[in-house]
């Protein structure tokens, strides 16, 4: 017995989408739930995939099911497949996974010389010859490859000669002319006459939509979309009704909610006497909906009647395609509709409120990696857009203001009122004061983990990088895309969120918290076990956490304070004065001065987040980092001595340039930083706990509530921990005993180093906590350097499927999440009160949100504008955990 | 009830050493056995470790049991601490491991004014006040801290003043007249009286002894030794016997077999009429043990008959201290005696013929970090030698040469006929053709993993590296030890096993496998269960492997093939040009240049190796390491412009300096190479695996058996190895095809970056090996850059105890071991059969062989040299897992 490939509407539903495709299973629904739908069948995604699998033969005993089920349609409509009455059908892709326009449709397939003039005698010659020409142009494209526009230019000619507008004001007369000169391209085209049997023309049809799965276009969507290849797609075949036949007819598709805004209104637009391809072609302007209700009030009856009946069934906005037949609605699609993040949140809401939906439910409809955007200014998409050229969306949201190509200039004018957008080849920490003022930043090279790249987002900035389209002429101040110029001081926009650098100025829209997504986030907030800290490195960020909804701070680095990226330039000075430090004094002298600023630094951000933790790590890079480069120096001596230039200029030059030779490292990733600095310099962490507790006791006499947790940088070995616990510990008594008075904090570790990992359980006899830095532990445990993979072949591997994502996107689980899995295990194995959270930048994406969820942590830390996103993410983790379980129960 | 603190001799035995120390334990078996050991009894490590926890006060009853047993020494003797006729003892330090002249001994304890008038009348005066006077030295310099020469000259000043040259030859009245001094001496230098009262000198003595097991010697000797520093030292309080009690009296020490050749002879040396100490003061020259017979024959009698029967009770080799009284022997000490690799060897193999010790028991004799040594050349060590200075013993053995400063230079003189001693501040890559022909290297900075180090180790030259004390004039063409000049031409030594440059040729000592080596390795080959493989880049090194006993190269590394590190120059345009390439097509001409090459190496080594298997791993390191360094070529660029060069030199370089930098990385060591290289450039592993192919079918024509094993490097995600397994099999195909001749061979992986582990079940479905790179793996697991750890951190780990030890020099069990072991478990479980095996430097270390077997790994790689000494590592381990399966089976 052979497999059923091929199941007539009324034998699926909706749940089976895997097999029969995403629009097959929605219109077996639609049809068993009594819905006004053409009938049909459909060809499974299986046969697809055996067909593409097996040398691009039919599966055994494909086509005899498809000749059963087209007797069963002929029986059904009372209409015969190459006979009269003819039976025509429209032979539709549909996959598992909605890919909108990317495969093919192939509409009035049946119509040939002899079945054309049956349908004119049957209907109206118009009708029918309109039908066939539509016929002959889609499978023309479609299967035999001829381009589009070879068909458009003969019917435009026809149009303008026989001096009419509309497409449907053409004759039957110019029609059938069309036709016999479509028939001539086909034949000059291909070679061969257009087919007449509608059977090798049902054959053909299915065999172009099979192989449409693999089309350019589909191949790349799918990449996008991170839809697997393997699915292949299903084939709909269904009686054609006609939109065509008349004013009383039409076609059109429609939303039953507002997917901008989420409004309960009917929302789309339709032609009259057309078929569905003429509304998305543009060549008539369609009618917004609720205009039918004045030109056919009846059919706009029946179509509210069915929206709210599939609203009702589905639970959800549905997106739809209807033709109108001589006054009778009939279903060609439906589909869960695609939605702003606005729209999705407040169709959620409102759902849970109409009864539709329980909270968690609603919860899960909304996308949170969607949801990020809506926390930015965003470009007013009613605006009519001149964009220049399209980069990388490196930071989201939205700014207008004046081209500027330098950071002095951009301080400058911005001191001066102007709002200015920096534009730079690339930018370095040097370029920061310029950034600290502009609107939002553009650069031509760089990728998404470019400096511009990460300090725009660590600044709450809109940037687009690595718009390569855009070319700097520095010295004319000025840039070029393609022919055009854009002067200094000419205003321009720039959409972080999408990557658009757009000519002029575009009006912008604020985001706002809607009373919705405010509903939904305590919804979230109620569900959710994760806790959502953020990571902060200034009073004003871990404010702005605070106020995001953070409930501490979950990672505050200490090298910006420390001068490193260009912040705090005056520092700068007494910092390099440490690193050149000869003995442990010098070293100590420096640090005396560092004190009092770590000190302030501390102080802000604990006032910040007074009732709440904050998690403080000391210094960390590798002490190079606050050093010019070896590179340049070595390039100023050689050019001194070549040119014979100052001697003491010279001699201190080369100074510098041996202490950096002397510090410079191979792989400074893995070198002399993080705790290593603490157990060498113990003076430099001995500073920084200082500092730390003489803020907090300044603020506890202040009666502010403080909740300091100091972290140390990548321990691998227990011993690190313990030693360093007990530096902590010691400065701790020392400052409370001066003081006169205690706070409580607690002394923990990141985990972001393979071994640290594997030993978590030693590790716990020390630590109070783990945070998982899971940016470092990603790149020891694939032995990946995250600056030099990113540019040089981590994107290929991706395209090339050799990694399924960008691990530092989404936490490889199998490998690095098996690390924190350990960690977890064992770490609690011996502490089972072992705090644990994450402060790497998975800490903001929703799928690495979910595995944390589910290995057990207690928190995620993230940026504070991702701080929605996350608390979004980690209730939808609890729901579908939940259900899980719930399912397991009920088994 | 207290607990028991001291021990007579009687009460105690050989097993419990950890309590009473090793002296203790000894004398207290040898009293068990019926030797002549003069009584005594042992004060407990625990004690000592009480002692010194404890804030240095004697633990509750210590001083009672000390009095209990006094007293039970004093009716054994029949005389009186402190009485007449006096008892007098000695107290001397004892620790759980052998600390040879690291802590301290007092003679002659019980001594006074009073005392020794009673001593006097009992025995004679000489005798009595020459053990005062010693008595007062020692105790005054061990317990008061007076320096030893204040005594020294007080002492040659009376022997001259008496006109006599031995010390024995001082009358009884000079004699008193020392003491009178030496007293003098003691209320001066500490302003007090020295203590009359025996038990308070005992008191002071134990306490003394407590504390020497933290004086400064004994600390570095534990950490040089790896000894662990809570273990605490027993001290032995023992009734004196005296070889000082005229010409019928004695004492020496002596071996029960040549420690130097394993011969079985009496070794040793003695003297007439002395105490312990004089023998090994120097100031009397002792005579060698057969001397003995003649002197004394009785007592050399009963010598030999103690000796004998020693070494069947101990079964090993003794280091034995003895006294004679009046022509009665005394046993004062006896210990399992230290020897060379060449007399270890000797005795276990002649033990095991005597029926003294089982095969597997030699095995376990001999420790096979030292045995390597054996395998080089080496100073004689009869020779006299002007050591100029000593630095790191970086690459063992030794050679003779003149002094040359310079690569070139050191060329051009070997051309000549010379034999030449490279000495550089340190080495670089531009070196090499230097060192090729050095017969050894020697430089002033750098550590035991600098570039002279590697590649002296990796060409199998002595080398002794980082020789602080030699400062080189390049210019002057010499250099200065202090105030000493070695000028080129002059000739040197250099000893790689201990660091030692000598001044002068010395005589040198071949190495030889001696027949008993041969034996005892042979018993390892049976016994042992883990292969041993070499790491072999070229057509020597692998006959060098096979000669000493591998059975295959484990690691066949082709980086050096491509001109890194200095070697084939001449291949290194074309390889630039490779790397240089723009295009696929660039790099593939380039390919085929280098194809031929590559095919004659593979050749090479595959012939050496016939029927045995060869692992040749695909290019590994970062392309940019066969190109200039940018920072050099920023210099160049930066002073043509400046000097306004000509300007096409300036246009070439700066090409060159923009391609440098653009594939330049922050972090080499995590970038782009290895599989990924491979992933992207295709066309490299391609043209390698053809030329491993070619070569072999080239040699199955000829006859001999081939077995290559294609390894790729840096496997993190099935994906790479799978997609690069299909490259190899498919370029295999199509050479076989062309060829018409087939042969054997297998793909695996390395396991070098922790994920490779972690998913090690995905991995090996796709591998037939897999070989554990536990360099890199250290790395990645620990985030070690071993080339900046080294130099930055990592010895300040050690030495502050972070780290128990260098993880790069013995494997981390507990974290990166952790992971081997995984991998070997999960590997298994989806293919049983998977071979296993491991090419870090680990392979050679015998801590970690013994690891690697107990993780089931099939085999080992390491450096030609080691081979040996991994098969006596591996029989080790193999047998200590035996005897813990006996002894659980046993239980």
């Amino acid at each position: 017995m052979t497999k059923k490939y091929v199941y007539a509407f009324h034998e699926g539903n909706a749940a089976m989408r895997d097999l029969l495709g995403g629009k097959g299973a929605n219109l077996a629904e639609m049809t068993n739930i009594g819905l006004p739908v053409p009938p049909g069948f459909t060809i499974t995604t299986e046969a697809c995939r055996e067909y593409l699998a097996g040398g691009k033969v039919f599966p055994p005993g494909l086509m005899d099911q498809v000749e059963e089920h087209l007797a069963a349609l002929e029986a059904r409509t009372g209409k015969r497949f190459g006979g009269e009455p003819p039976l025509l059908v429209s032979v539709r892709s549909g996959a598992p996974f909605s890919m909108p326009g990317m495969m093919d449709t192939i509409l009035n397939l049946g119509l040939s010389d002899a079945t054309v003039e049956a349908l004119a005698a049957a209907a109206d010659p118009r009708f029918a010859w309109d039908s066939y020409r539509r016929f002959i142009q889609m499978f023309g494209n479609v299967v035999m490859g001829i381009p589009h526009h070879r068909f458009d230019e003969i019917f435009q000619a026809q149009k303008e000669a026989a001096g009419v507008q509309e497409d449907y004001q053409l004759p039957p007369e110019h029609l059938k002319q069309v036709v016999a000169r479509y028939r001539e391209l086909v034949r000059q085209e291909t070679g061969r006459d257009f087919p007449q049997d509608p059977r090798e023309q049902l054959t053909l049809a299915i065999r172009a939509v099979f192989e449409s799965w693999n089309n350019p276009r589909a191949v790349v969507y799918r990449r996008v979309n991170r839809i697997p290849d393997d699915l292949g797609t299903a084939v709909n075949v269904q009686a054609m009704v006609f939109g065509n036949m008349g004013m009383d007819s039409g076609t059109g598709v429609v939303f039953t909610r507002n997917p901008n805004t989420g409004a309960k209104e009917l929302y789309g637009e339709y032609l009259l006497n057309a078929q569905g391809e003429d509304v998305v072609a543009g060549i008539r302007t369609p009618h917004p909906i609720r205009v039918l209700q004045e030109e056919l009030p009846e059919a706009y009856e029946q179509l509210l009647r069915v929206c709210e009946l599939l609203e009702r069934h589905y639970r959800d906005m549905q997106d739809i395609e209807f033709t109108i037949e001589k006054g009778k609605l009939y279903m060609l699609q439906c589909r869960s509709g695609k939605r702003t993040a606005q729209a999705a949140i407040k169709i959620a809401v409102d759902m849970v409120a109409e009864g539709l939906l329980s909270r968690e439910e609603a919860l899960l409809r909304v996308d949170p990696a969607q949801v990020e955007k809506i926390l930015y200014r965003s470009v007013d998409p009613k605006a009519r857009l001149d964009v220049l050229a399209t980069g990388l969306p490196a930071s989201p949201g939205a700014a207008v203001g004046i081209a500027v190509f330098d950071a002095d200039e951009a301080e400058k004018l911005a001191t001066e009122g102007h709002r200015v957008i920096l534009v730079r080849p690339e930018t370095t920490p040097d370029d920061i004061h310029g950034m600290v003022v502009a609107e939002a930043i553009v650069t031509c090279r760089g990728g998404m983990t470019s400096h511009a790249a990460i300090v725009a987002r660590g600044m709450g900035k809109p940037a687009v990088v690595g718009c390569e389209a855009i070319r700097i002429a520095p010295d004319e101040q000025s840039f070029t895309v393609g022919d055009r110029t854009v002067r200094k001081g000419e205003v321009i926009s720039v959409d972080g969120s999408t990557g658009r650098v757009i000519y002029g100025e575009v009006p912008l829209v604020d985001p706002e918290l809607s009373p919705e997504f405010r509903q939904l986030l305590t919804w979230a907030d109620e569900v959710r076990t994760l806790g959502v800290r953020a990571n902060a490195d200034t009073p004003a960020d871990a404010a702005k956490a605070r106020e995001l909804g953070a409930e501490g701070v979950g990672l505050c680095r200490t090298e910006h304070m420390f001068g490193q990226g260009g912040y705090h330039p005056e520092r700068m000075p007494v910092v390099m004065e440490m690193v050149l430090a000869e003995t442990p004094e010098e070293r100590k002298a420096a640090l005396e001065k560092l004190l009092p600023m770590q000190r302030e630094d501390f102080y802000g951000i604990l006032k910040a987040m007074a009732g709440l933790p904050v998690t403080i790590r000391l210094l960390d890079p590798p002490l190079h980092e606050f050093l010019p480069s070896a590179e340049a120096l070595a390039v100023e001596v050689a050019v001194l001595r070549a040119t014979g230039g100052d001697p003491a200029a010279l001699a201190e030059k080369e100074r510098l340039l041996r202490k950096v030779r002397a510090l410079s490292e191979l792989n400074p990733m893995l070198g002399f930083r993080g705790c290593r600095l603490g157990i060498l310099y113990p003076e430099i962490y001995e500073m920084q706990v200082r500092a730390i507790f003489e803020a907090a006791v300044q603020l506890a006499r202040e009666g502010v509530e403080v909740r300091p947790e100091i972290m140390l940088p990548l321990i691998g070995h227990v011993n690190e921990l313990r030693q360093l616990r007990e530096l902590v510990d010691r400065t701790a008594r020392a400052v409370f005993a001066e003081a006169g008075v205690e706070v409580p904090y607690s002394v923990g570790t990141m985990i972001e180093v393979p071994r640290a990992a594997l030993t978590a359980d030693e590790i716990a006899r020390e630590a109070a906590f783990f945070s998982f830095g899971t940016n470092d532990l990603t790149q020891t445990t694939f032995g990946f350097s995250r600056d030099d993979a990113e540019g040089k072949f981590l994107a290929q591997y991706v395209q090339q499927k050799v990694l399924p994502e960008n691990p530092f996107v989404s936490i490889d689980q199998a490998g690095v999440g098996k690390l924190v899995e350990m960690a977890v295990r064992l770490g609690r194995s011996v502490r089972p009160g072992l705090k644990l959270g994450i402060c790497g930048e998975h800490g903001g994406d929703p799928q690495s949100i979910d595995f944390f969820h589910r290995v057990g942590l207690d928190y995620v830390s993230c940026s504070p504008y991702r701080v929605p996103v996350a608390r979004l993410a980690a209730a939808q983790a609890a729901v579908r955990q939940r259900s899980q379980v719930r399912e397991i129960a009920d088994r």
